[in-house]
């Protein structure tokens, strides 16, 4: 089995400010080092219909599930959830190992 | 603006056989140049609470938002779309350029 991907799908409550997350965001993952990588987005694109409310997505990926559960317990991560869960109206949350169909091109 | 992702999370019909599904996307991103990654996956890790039902993540890049637009209008999509839109018991899926804070390591 190789890379995990913890994949969050969000709706942000109307008064938060998304770039204070995104700031916390950006210093957990730049201190805890396992995580790999971490790409997020917010939706401008797809028809309303679809997006079903939803405005952000974030994607961390971690070389192993021991990589993701130790990330899981890691004191920074635990600090920044209790901050990020106060943030959300709602949420879709999947982690599951990565199949690559067609690898991204360097 | 760089990359822009197509994220699709999804829950298929009981009656699916996802691995048709796959096979159908395989061949789809093999045949569409426009496709730069396909990396897709099922749920296996998170709590149930938290995953909503949905049991597959599939995400594809492209280069730009031309090339994604032109991956919409392409036949061989609209025809896969027709297969997959009818296996599909709910979906949330959003389209946004990737702001990548963590680039993955080689």
């Amino acid at each position: 089995m190789g890379e995990l991907i913890h994949l969050v799908v969000v709706k942000f409550k109307e008064e938060v400010v998304v770039e204070d997350i995104i700031k916390g965001l950006e210093k957990l993952v730049s201190e805890v080092d396992l995580v790999k990588s971490f790409v997020w987005g917010t939706d401008i694109e797809s028809m309303e219909m679809l997006r079903q409310g939803f405005t952000h997505a974030l994607m961390m990926t971690f070389g192993s599930k021991d990589d993701f559960n130790a990330f899981q317990a890691h004191p920074n991560h635990l600090e920044f959830s209790a901050t990020f869960s106060t943030a959300i109206e709602k949420i879709v949350l999947l982690d599951f190992p990565a199949v690559v169909v067609k690898p991204p091109t360097a």
